[in-house]
């Protein structure tokens, strides 16, 4: 439940003009034209509503705003570049949406320790070109990175399409900085690698989403852009060969930067709908693309392990890293689904156990088959991370919800996740049981309930709203 | 504070007949003599004391003996193998330590997914062996690998010489199990790399030493050895040359399996004290071996990396992986340390930012230089993480822990930490404010409180103890 059932228009009026002196009123927003853009997500699935959005232009701002709703008992989401999937920095009737994007400070990018130190507010564009001046690249990519902020990827704890290589957002943090319910001032700002003194709370705060405290700056590693990188899309009868594949490129010595799964179904459409071709001659059941590197001599290392895969492999070829050609095939996906359905895709973004992929893929479109023969299944993703994104095309809304729900009950009879990458927000809650033991979700209430005694952060996101 | 400040006889024998009915009488052990090895470390620093060690067979017995200890209001330990350095497995007086030892099931090693299934007490060095049969290998090594528990490495967060390349424990972790201080069983168990669901519990009770739950059982990751590995050892003027080549090695594409720094001091010691021989005719200030791997010509690409790198390097010597004659210089330190010192040596394990590592090693020469003119520092480690191992050579006992304190004081003002790898136990406690601000303590002592209400896990360990 919402601290409050419902608004207090005198109360509200009177937080507004404190917030006002907090931050300056230019930077307190209640004009229902120009919080629209803060109220809803851009694929205008979540639309929300809010008394004011607060626009902080520094931590102390923060703090004070926080203390001021944490004592008025008024909800507070907490939203960066506004472009998450799961409806999480949507506000609800009553609440104040605190904006992070004017944390927008690059403090330091150290070429030393690999390092970034940014507000809360920075774009991962920014932060990535930032890292480029020094030879160096920002740890997460995804397609949003032009809105989607540091914050923002951290309170999600996003993955994108460099996971495979270098892991989740949560894995890319060394220092954080954040502002608790009550507006006291959170900060582990150590940009060491190791420093092993107590609970993990920067971690604890990645995929919090918002619930536990608004986070204000970040400080977190960057990598080094892999070298000579070449891209091998290769045809199998399933994904357990592919996944093979993937385990012999690995156990060579190659460097996986990126492996994607796709079917013939998908492929057939792509080509249907753009002006790629297919690939070989013989359709295979499946397609794998795999994007490898190393020191030096990628493409014969690549080659031999090719060469001696020819039980996995039915048809394969190469072509270097910085052409795009066969990434083509896998990035004109979303396009052409969307283009062929009859109606909105169902998208649902999960993950199985590598061990038994290949069978819930085998299952799921069986069920499909038996209750809602006309949906059409294309799957594809980030299999090395046991990732798949299952677009259903041809699903009447009315049975939208219907077949969501059976999806994932097959994901959780797999043992797999209803959110491989893009949380639980609004859109999962009601279905965070099948992914989390009871145990589990208190032990998480435990936390939210000693760090936000009021529950003014982000009440109905995540974990179930408690109940009178 | 304990839970009870005096021990009570008579509570206690019917404590102990309880446990006894739920482990077996065989399995509770109460014989001063047979408990010595539970209640004192190995390096026979640390002395505690037990009402009783518990040795429970599964799970539900883990969870009835703490779900008895928990009515009864008495201290519970949890112990693994019992190898840690600063008294986080070492119980007070009053208490019971309950041993994961006999948790010793190896449920399953998945080679396709890459992980391994354990009862908490397997030893890493049997994961890593159960990982071998399948051209696999374990993330962690460490001295104590044949004695030291899964279930202990996740609890101490444990780092160890391949953390360079595979991260710390909580890196390796997947899944867990753990048994709350109430009794009830928290089940993580997807052995998933994407799963984006909620407040990151694995990652939580990763470094929590025993306050939050006892770990019963883990999911871990298991990683693929390195191929065609060849060991660097190059003299250097100082730290900051020796960041930079390892770097430069990097941007080469090289994968770094380990990187080490030794001072020649440390190096002179060693020659004095082994058959080992001084590396290069003439001496450097300072010496880095790193260990690097690839797919093909490693040689060939370290060689080339060298030879651009003369602005760095002051004489640099090459030998393939599997030979071990550079690594006997760095691996000598330890005993050569202690058969040098006149008093036992102060070994304080510490990291700093790579950035100011350099200025740390200097001030920290000076100040020793000032206050303690006697006292010899020798400094080696795993520098590429900022972690150094300082070792403080004829240091009179009573003045350890004014040494102690000024090392930490000087790690503090470099933004450093006070536990590079080791945990915070009894032994750092004290110092815990060095590292966390007054806010970050307070936010883990209401994780604390929420899942441990009565205080019976570990008190005293890693937090500070409430007073009052």
């Amino acid at each position: 439940m919402n601290p409050r059932a419902l608004t207090e228009p005198a109360t509200d009026a009177r937080l507004i003009d404190a917030l006002a002196e907090i931050v300056g009123h230019t930077h307190v927003l209640t004009d229902p034209e120009l919080i629209e853009g803060y109220t809803r997500d851009w694929t205008g699935r979540w639309i929300g509503d809010a008394i004011a959005v607060i626009r902080p232009g520094n931590t102390s701002e923060v703090s004070a705003v926080l203390r001021a709703c944490f004592d008025a008992g008024v909800p507070v989401t907490p939203q960066g570049g506004n472009t998450g999937l799961v409806g999480g920095g949507i506000a609800s009737t009553g609440s104040v949406v605190l904006s992070t994007r004017r944390l927008e400070t690059i403090e330091a990018v150290d070429p030393i320790g690999r390092t970034i130190a940014a507000g809360a507010g920075v774009t991962v564009a920014r932060a990535d070109l930032a890292a480029s001046a020094h030879g160096l690249r920002f740890g997460i990519d995804l397609a949003s990175k032009e809105s989607a902020t540091l914050g923002g990827i951290v309170a999600t704890n996003a993955g994108g399409t460099r996971m495979v290589r270098y892991g989740n957002t949560r894995a890319q943090i060394l220092g954080i900085e954040a502002v608790l319910a009550d507006g006291s001032v959170l900060s582990r700002w150590t940009p060491l690698v190791k420093d092993n003194v107590g609970y993990d709370i920067p971690g604890l705060l990645a995929g919090s989403e918002g619930t536990l405290a608004v986070i204000t700056k970040v400080l977190m590693k960057l990598v080094t852009p892999a070298t000579d990188t070449q891209v091998v899309l290769a045809g199998v009868r399933d994904v357990d060969q592919a996944l093979l594949l993937c385990n012999r490129v690995r156990q060579s010595g190659l460097t996986v930067e990126a492996a994607e799964i796709m079917t013939d179904d998908g492929i057939s459409l792509v080509c249907a709908h753009t002006d790629a071709r297919r690939p070989f001659g013989t359709p295979s059941p499946m397609y794998t693309l795999i994007e490898v590197s190393s020191p030096r001599e990628t493409e014969e290392s690549l080659l031999e392990v090719l060469s001696d895969s020819a039980d996995l492999i039915e048809d394969a070829t190469v072509e270097p890293g910085p052409a795009r050609k066969l990434w083509t095939l896998r990035e004109s996906h979303t396009e052409s689904i969307s283009a062929s359905s009859t109606t909105p895709v169902v998208k649902l973004d999960i993950s199985v156990p590598l061990s038994v992929m290949g069978m819930f893929i085998d299952n799921l479109r069986e069920s499909l088959a038996q209750r809602f023969p006309l949906v059409r299944p294309i799957l594809f993703g980030h299999f090395a991370d046991g990732n798949i994104h299952v677009n259903l095309l041809d699903a009447e809304p009315r049975v939208a919800h219907e077949l969501t729900d059976m999806v994932f009950r097959l994901v959780a009879a797999h043992h797999g996740s209803i959110s491989a990458e893009h949380g639980i927000g609004r859109a999962k809650s009601p279905w965070i049981s099948l992914g989390r033991t009871e145990t589990d979700i208190a032990a998480m209430q435990l936390i939210k309930s000693s760090w936000d005694p009021r529950g003014i952060l982000n009440p109905g996101i995540l974990l179930p709203e408690k109940v009178g």
